[in-house]
């Protein structure tokens, strides 16, 4: 019987400002990725949605971001190994802290927005990444992009991994995702992204931007949280995989 | 055979700004408070301090704060008692991070400044640190003003609590210390703070600034890391207590 | 013929987050209070905002806070006079570099959240608010709870000052309002707070909670901008003063 | 008869933190760079040092970062260049507000660290530096670094703009600064130091690390303020200026 786990990112409001629709979302999705205070996410909204995702059986996963509040960490930054370990170390922790006081227990970690962009590419950030999730819990599962460098170093550090695809997001013939900049970063109709998760998940390939499949295997599938959209798209990719009999499960360790 | 902890606020730089000589003050206390983001300390400041404190020997807290950079978390915010669990919980959790990372353990947390300072008058406040210091791990020492509010909430959520007391600073007939803004708060001359010292370890008793006696229990004594004599005033202290033939050590769990 | 402002606060967003519906507003209030930064207002949301109300010919005002994006500006902090002076000048100066770019001019200074309300008992920081004003542009308009302190600190600094009542707030006797943990304290039926408007334009005077009359000045109206039906509740309170032959314009220097 | 101006960046503490010695350098320097709240600066410094500035008749210029005070402004972020007009554009008009409200007028902008680096080679957020500069005030100096892009693009948006040499940097073939990662990047030795600035004042030429000469323009040199012998440094080339007959000077508009 073919799995995949659907992940969401979630707590991603600052304050008095909202984001996304995190209760209806925990319905459909069997991951939560909650940010950690450094491109959303204060103290109280981290509690509220560890608290949420856990009365719902959802795992929880810490989601550390570069220090950006203002960019919402989507700008790269040019920072060192150490420092990516330290900030990643630190949001883990944080976030710990609420799983830990609410009584559940941290699950996984996925690094946010321009870190995961660039701990996909750049090897010696993606093993400051794997070595901070394993220092602090070695059991901990590591989420990145599906075959890419931040997946080869958490295999290195031994730690549980999970490939990532996309519904939503166009591919280019090396795996990547097509840059949002570009037109056709973005697939905007749900049907034609089922289709598409149906083929990763029963042939494990999907179609590039340039016309040829590439590879991919789909351990997790990234439900995006923000779009207007998000919760009628996060319900029809569950109930087609229901109706599939695709078992939808967090990744067990 | 009578014991004390001496115990010092670290970690106190931010980024490329330094404050106090963490270095040289870890060779004198025994207890180290370092600062977890809110009023100084970096993820990278952290891991520094946090590593030099395991290496010495010397026992690792959290030193939670209002979150206020600019003004060094000693400026009063009228927050809620469920926003003050949440920052204190948020930033233990980090602090607990690079503990775990290192090999080493939490041990103790000290609230900073001002947050120090309502959690010393305010019940409620003083409860809410107590649960959260107590949620995330019940074996944590919580520090705090002797006889103080926070110290009757540690002691009844459980915790082992410690009554702190000050070898430069002058008290008041109600126990409080006398606001750093009048004058004769703060003792200059270390003979004069040791010999207060001296009387709080042997007879329990500081002479207030009104005249009379207040009792005091002196299980861990606060030494300023961030005064231009801290380093002397420090080693002073020490050398005093070890000639009386008091321990000087950690508070045990 | 009488006269009255209509004002609003806008550009609370902060990067990724938006906060109220700013373009529609702007069609029925004459002067834009924008945030500054300190509890809302990145410098694009600023630069959008301020752009947006000169368009619509709408003064543009700072709307200077206490620094606390967390808190939105709404929790109190012990902040000395001369702290609250540079942090209200930062503010301000920040501001009108982008109506000096877009070809405006500063017109008024409306404090925000706890700073408006600290400002309205406190003597000593009221003065340093109209100080900052005052020092940074003489000829800047000073938004104040009517009557308050601030009204009086900046007319003693020579400012014009413009008193600002509330539509949507309950009064207690001695022209406060009343705080929002209370019940009554926020109207929410429109065609009472136009009843309301009407009485305090027309007799100078609104009944308080206590159930006597109490004397106001009418010069500024605030229209809350993040509450859900806050478009329909400006666009009915404009009706209705059009209707009723007052003049709605800004405060003219 | 020869001309140059010297400048130092000031105002680089924050909060509780304090960074160099403002005010011994300002005795030997004409044009003081100040923080303005993004890497360093929070409003009460700003105030201190550009009326510290003020007081001793140097020149107060803006000197704007990224948003990073973890990093101090030292890393490069992936920002847009209307990001980088808005964020240059709020700093200038904070600082202005302070040489508004202490008598005084600022005079020149120089960007910081990271932001002075990438606005030196792109040219896209060279002008959008330029155009925020010029939005601002026409009249303001801009600083970069001799011969590079935000030279061209202050002198094509009609500003007045200032070659900055560097005493104690060395220099590559193409102009620019050896990075600081670099053996040989920093010159140490004083002496060293005053025989470059003599040959860049009187012969506009510097020799590169590739050995060979490269002209420069020499209107302004930088001064570190933040080295151990920062002071001493610009004691010292100060009075070889003097002492060769070379008039040190603020750029005049």
């Amino acid at each position: 019987m073919k799995t995949i786990d659907l992940n969401c990112d979630m707590g991603e409001g600052f304050g008095a400002w909202k984001m996304g629709d995190d209760a209806l979302l925990l319905d459909y999705v069997t991951s939560a990725n909650i940010a950690c205070g450094f491109h959303a996410g204060d103290p109280g909204t981290i509690h509220r949605t560890v608290k949420l995702a856990l009365d719902k059986g959802v795992a929880v996963g810490a989601h550390p971001s570069l220090p950006d509040l203002q960019g919402f960490g989507r700008r790269r930054m040019n920072v060192s190994a150490a420092e990516v370990y330290d900030m990643v170390l630190y949001q883990i922790g944080a976030l710990a802290g609420f799983t830990t006081a609410c009584g559940g227990k941290l699950a996984h970690v996925k690094p946010h927005g321009a870190l995961y962009n660039m701990a996909a590419k750049d090897g010696k950030l993606a093993q400051a990444i794997a070595r901070a999730v394993r220092d602090f819990d070695a059991g901990l599962v590591l989420f990145g992009l599906a075959g890419s460098e931040l997946i080869h170093a958490g295999a290195q550090a031994g730690l549980k991994i999970a490939n990532e695809v996309f519904a939503d997001r166009s591919y280019q013939a090396d795996g990547s995702l097509t840059p949002r900049a570009q037109p056709d970063a973005i697939i905007h109709d749900v049907d034609a992204a089922i289709t598409r998760v149906r083929r990763m998940v029963d042939e494990g390939r999907v179609r590039s931007q340039q016309g040829g499949d590439i590879p991919v295997q789909p351990d997790t599938l990234c439900i995006h949280g923000d779009e207007p959209n998000a919760v009628e798209f996060a319900k029809r990719i569950r109930q087609a995989l229901d109706a599939d009999g695709v078992r939808v499960a967090a990744i067990a360790v």
